[in-house]
């Protein structure tokens, strides 16, 4: 949350909390009491925080009822958004570890069920150590639910944890609190599917320009392109953040499996026609809440968004992605060192086209060659370079693994999860800056083929095989 | 939910699992193949039972991502809702013991937290206990959240649990599994206020005449009127329930604080000015989901009304209840036992008008009259028991207590904890069938002075003590 | 409007011009100023006319511009209200006589038309002509668009003039000149297409009660059967009445074209499945305002409802109405005085029943039976009276003519002017006793085949041909 | 509408009278077999004329009912967006000259009504009379209204009309009777106020760029700000055209009344706070449809704009507008021709900062310097020009008349008539080239003073009296 919504926050929870404002004016008063000299100061010091301890443990004994709590965890936002970054840090820490679960407790409640007769005993012990094991900072954050913007406010203050790159353990256990407290209310259950089009309001279409993570949108004229009629964008959205996208997802509607990003986001090409489409692409999927990292929604928003196209368009046959291979490059790097990335052909033709280098390793020639700015253009290097760079990919994307045996590279295993295939690699795909850096220029479609989505998913889940179109194949064996 | 809706429902499922069918179509048939030799027999005998169990083992599994679980979820509910009440106990049953928290772990676990050398260890080690005192049910039942209808799904389930009054613990874990989990999704956050008037739909009124639990309501032309000008109606839902009001309160717009409920409903009675009444009387509030038990929205309801109230009637002062005292008459019978009810000059006053009684105990003459369908047309009887009925319903609301030391009477006790005061009793506020029999013809005021009502509900909170009138007071020390 | 609603008019005017009343206090002000000695009296006495009249004047002169205008109309209708019928009268009267078009005027503008010596004075002309034909009546009339509800209030004035059955020319001239203006605002392209369902309002669902005009809505619980899932409900509004159907019909989805009133409103028949009908039989259409006689809607509901349910049930194959012959039996009754209506055998069959007739016309005799209110009870009775009856109603529908050349029954009217044919008579199709009064119990379908409906309205448009079936063109004829 | 929005009226026509389609394929058909020979050719050649006459004639003859009516509209609207401008011309000019009213047939009614011999006859006479002098151009188009953006075609064909300037007097008689069907479509009590804000969609935000006619907006951020915290934009909406706006205001909420257009629109200055501005200034109101001209709704705009701005933000005392003068320069250099402008004080000052000029006429020296792109730089020059400029546009405001008597300005004539008073003139108030163009930089306030709107609009609309401050009454009478 930027600095002017927080401000915005602060009135808003005053505001709102006017909704339970006119007859709870005296809880309100009294929760701001309690810090009684007024404001704590910027930065908390001690003797602010004894006063904040005490505020927080008010808001934890239940006085009042659920309405008090409620006003109470408000006055507790406004606080900490009036505080700067060492405010912060202290009133964060201060949670973290003073309302940590209680030892002690969880240790008797072990016991106690160690001790237990029978089912009924057990069942009751259960059910205390469940308890225990619920640090009152739980029970704090958890009133957050019912303010206006609280749900907001949580996801921006894990989002802060998260930035601040933290390796302090309490730290770490607070965001992997508010991980599991998110994760429940952000159940899939909750989340709404909804179209964004040029019709859609000019504060959710600026906040997608923000949010595009992928290819970035140049202004409004290109994000009106990117939503025209032969394109459709969907978002999820919770009902608790109804102004807040979740993560979106971008498709063009064209024929046949696109292979360049360039052309889909070329604003004077003509509009084609959604009826007449065989394929739909998705060539953006961006998480839009930084706080929400690790409960996953890209699975389940792409088949409700298959879903939604199928019914819209029934002529749609191919569901697939053109995405970037965001590792590839690096992957390059860290391969050439230990040698044999190129066949001795490949290495030949390189070396023919740079007579003056005086490093003769061939993969490390290939590495200079991607790190010229312009290699790309000049079109005798790009044709040089097509035939080993693709079969590197094919090898990467269906060879190379993280420690844990998955695919190592990321969009590669978010999409092999989902049951798709690696279906096609196309060469010049995205030549901008970013596209070189990371993929040499190759982009990849991903399958989504409806009838072998589960096949393939269990194949990848359980044997982290990566199922992929039989080019790919041969291409990722040749040597 | 009726035999009706759950076809209803069994329809539903599949239909809208359209909305994940187009594509899907596949896992949802192999979610079926489970079964495959058809459906389960109504009674699910113990084959059926085995495959059911596979079922359910399939749906924790993971197979198939969110998607697939989902849609095995929808299965499950389906084959549940084609069984019959045997085949329904085996299902529950099964789910209960053969999906329960695995002890050993959970022992393991605890032993791991006992032996964590340090901060980081315990967190994990938590993390890990808190695991595995998640009972797979739990998940399994999580699921049914992202299915259309799927939480009234789960909330059906509980009250059939709870209807059936089994003691047996298996089923009692469960349904407090159930409870927790329905806590968590009906958070108060989640609650949404609607306003219900005449231009509701006639589906949702036609709830509200089922689900009206204190003054039933006679028919189409009863309820207009409770929905009239003077009157305010309304409702908490909930955003994956939408069609389902979870609770609902009435009030009438008065002036003065009113105090019989017949003036309070009479269809043919003069429509008030809401602009000019100045006071609100909740005269009836009812919970609508038995499976919600447990689970209390009664304050915050209050207290958003009074305050939506407040903010569209500003010459509104008062906000108070018109309340049965439902326990009134069988405390009374309990305590006539023990003797002592009556005052001398009252039990005179009595026997003046049963002379020919031939038990001389004036209690349980008093006990006899209040049996009689019709002592309240009697004026001298009526006018002759009016003075030590409210003096004993004052000291029964003030004095009588559970064994936890909270107001015996259920209603005084909602309303007390909520922060309101005892403000009045009326004679003869009720005299319905059910209003004599319950509560003698009696009715009572709660009163929500606002700027009291943080004391008020403090002071019983901690010390059970009851904020009442003066008056009220008085006639509850009269011996 | 009833008296109730009219007050609530009183109210809602005062308040909403609410709308404009923050600022424009004076217009109402002085707008109300005009009758100063108060409001008028009930009757509108002489004096009060003048004040009247100088009102409207007012109304008209443009003084304050539209939003000044507008008060004052706002004002008229408030006078208008707290008249009595003598009242009202005298305010129509004022309004029909005072304020209809300057003959002169118009008069002057036939002369300056005549000697126009080219285009641009012709133009000129007509336009001066056509102002001096708008009566300033109307220029008054039109002014109440603008007001909440104010178009309701010139329908219901209209209503009320007609219902009034006054021959007066003036206020035949006034009901005239209303139509005129209504039928301008209420062209087709206003017009809104909604469907009525059980989570319609039940405010809405309440007027569907009162306004249904061909099978009496016995309670909510026949309502809600007509609105169960085998059946659809469409009503036309208008975004000026909002809250007011202008007409509706009641669509029934079943196997082959129904020929039983009864059965279709059975509450305890089974739901059909929607999903399998072939034919949606229209089964009632009632015109909801009064106010709009004249102004046709029918033909346009009915092809926008086809449109619709075309669109939502494709296996739908047959459009058909089943409907009353409401001027049988008046043209029975007007043909057997010529007599003749008999054949020989029909006439012999009748007169075996009633061996003890004195009266030996077969023609009265059969008038005579269906006079007998339980004729239809008695099975041997209506076996014979079902040949001569279908024979009859085929000639009635087919061949009987009003003087202008148009069908004689005028929902056989409406149907073939729409372009639907007769298909089909089912004897005993409605035994009510508006059924057995008009129609002699006989129904009748009449079917909309999309690709003869403009032939078979062209011919009836312009040779007045009757389209029907052939079973019924040859039971026309038998003789 | 451009050139793409018309082929997507084409397609929106032919799709939605899809919402016709299902059932009546065979209207349209032969709707289309008119012109059998196929499409017309886009200049529309005499043959082509021919058939379109038919096919017009058709439209009108009623055949098909009401719906076949609309179809054969719907075909005619197509026919015309497939014309070129020679083709458009020639539609327009068959429409106008073949389908005027019937010289005779109004005649006949003239006489007619001349003879008629009581009231009954005359009202039959004055209708028939009214029926000939609807153009049967009239009929047709009026067919247009229930047709999918059919109002805005007809809207745009006026536009058109009144863009070529044509003085044609078929073309204008035509354009005229648009107006007046038009006028009666959009009756204030049709239009819709809907408040425009940032969450607004971008379609229409889109719109109010291209539309906006006094201060141009520069793209998306100055629009922002233009609908930021203290600022209000207004708009009316018709229901038939429901995403085009047909007029909308801006509005700035301030403390006293503002002088420069420049501070209001200035994106960096901070966000004043609504809830404490005394004065809402009215900086900017556009019509949006060229094809509306002569319908007026801005005097609506404004006052139903104050009274939601009263109802919002209470503490609002002033309601003035920001204005340009945008015939001030155009006067200044007509009177500059009669000489006299200049006092001769102010003339001495002039040419004191002139030495050079070799013109010794003061008033033309005057417009020289005006002419200057850059006098206002010059911070000697603007010192010196205030004071002649200021009381010369006072008197320019107060004094200078049309011909018909009204104020010459025609922003000082459209809130004149409104009833808002000269408030106040603002030196440099508008600097911006089109500022100094027209308005010698000189900005005019405007004020609505709720108490003496009436009575202003009174005096002006009936003696032309302008109502003004008196320091600005002052100014223009010094001389």
């Amino acid at each position: 949350m930027s600095d002017r919504a927080s401000a915005g926050f602060l009135d808003s929870v005053l505001d709102r909390v006017g909704s339970l404002r006119t007859a709870w004016r005296d809880i309100a008063a009294s929760a701001r009491g309690v810090l009684s000299g007024g404001a704590p100061r910027p930065d908390l010091p001690d003797d602010d925080v004894a006063k904040l301890r005490a505020q927080m443990l008010n808001c934890l004994d239940g006085r009042g009822g659920e309405v008090g709590a409620r006003a109470r965890a408000a006055e507790l936002g406004r606080t900490y958004l009036a505080l700067n970054p060492t405010g912060r840090e202290r009133f964060l820490r201060l949670l973290a570890e003073d309302f940590d679960t209680d030892a002690d407790a969880v240790a008797a409640c072990c016991g106690r069920l160690t001790r237990a007769a029978d089912a009924v005993e057990r069942a009751a012990a259960q059910r205390a150590l469940r308890a225990a094991l619920t640090a009152p900072r739980v029970t704090l954050l958890r009133q957050f639910n019912a303010l206006p913007e609280g749900v907001k406010f949580l996801v921006d203050r894990r989002a802060e944890l998260l930035a601040s790159g933290s390796k302090d353990p309490a730290f770490q256990a607070l965001a992997d609190d508010m991980r599991e407290l998110l994760a429940n209310w952000f159940d899939i259950g909750f989340l709404q599917l909804q179209r964004i089009t040029w019709d859609s309001s000019a504060a959710l279409l600026e906040k997608l320009m923000a949010y595009e993570a992928v290819h970035e949108i140049q202004g409004w004229s290109d994000l009106k392109n990117r939503l025209d009629a032969d394109r459709r964008c969907f978002a999820f959205f919770h009902p608790r953040m109804p102004d807040e996208p979740l993560i979106f997802v971008e498709v063009a509607l064209v024929n046949g499996i696109a292979g360049n990003i360039h052309t889909l986001l070329d604003q004077s090409a003509p509009i084609g026609d959604p009826q007449a489409a065989d394929t739909a692409i998705f060539y953006s999927i961006s998480n839009c809440q930084r706080g929400l990292n690790g409960i996953s929604f890209g699975d389940f928003l792409i088949k409700r968004v298959v879903d939604a196209l199928a019914s819209e368009l029934p002529r749609l046959k191919n569901y697939a992605t053109l995405s970037p291979i965001p590792g590839f490059r690096r992957w390059l790097a860290r391969e050439a060192e230990s040698g044999g990335l190129l066949l001795a052909a490949e290495a030949k033709a390189i070396q023919a086209i740079l007579p003056e280098a005086d490093d003769d390793n061939a993969d490390r020639q290939l590495l200079g060659v991607l790190d010229r700015p312009d290699w790309v253009e000049d079109s005798r290097t790009a044709a040089v370079l097509r035939e080993p760079l693709l079969r590197l990919c094919a090898r990467y994307l269906l060879q190379a693994r993280a420690a844990s045996g998955r695919a190592l590279d990321p969009v590669a295993h978010f999409h092999l999860t989902n049951g798709a295939r690696v279906e096609r690699l196309n060469w010049l795909g995205d030549v901008s800056v970013k596209g070189l850096q990371q993929s040499a220029g190759v982009m990849v479609n991903y399958n989504y083929r409806l009838d072998h989505i589960e096949a393939n998913h269990e194949a990848y889940r359980s044997e982290h095989k990566v199922a992929a179109a039989s080019a790919v194949r041969s291409l990722a064996r040749v040597s």
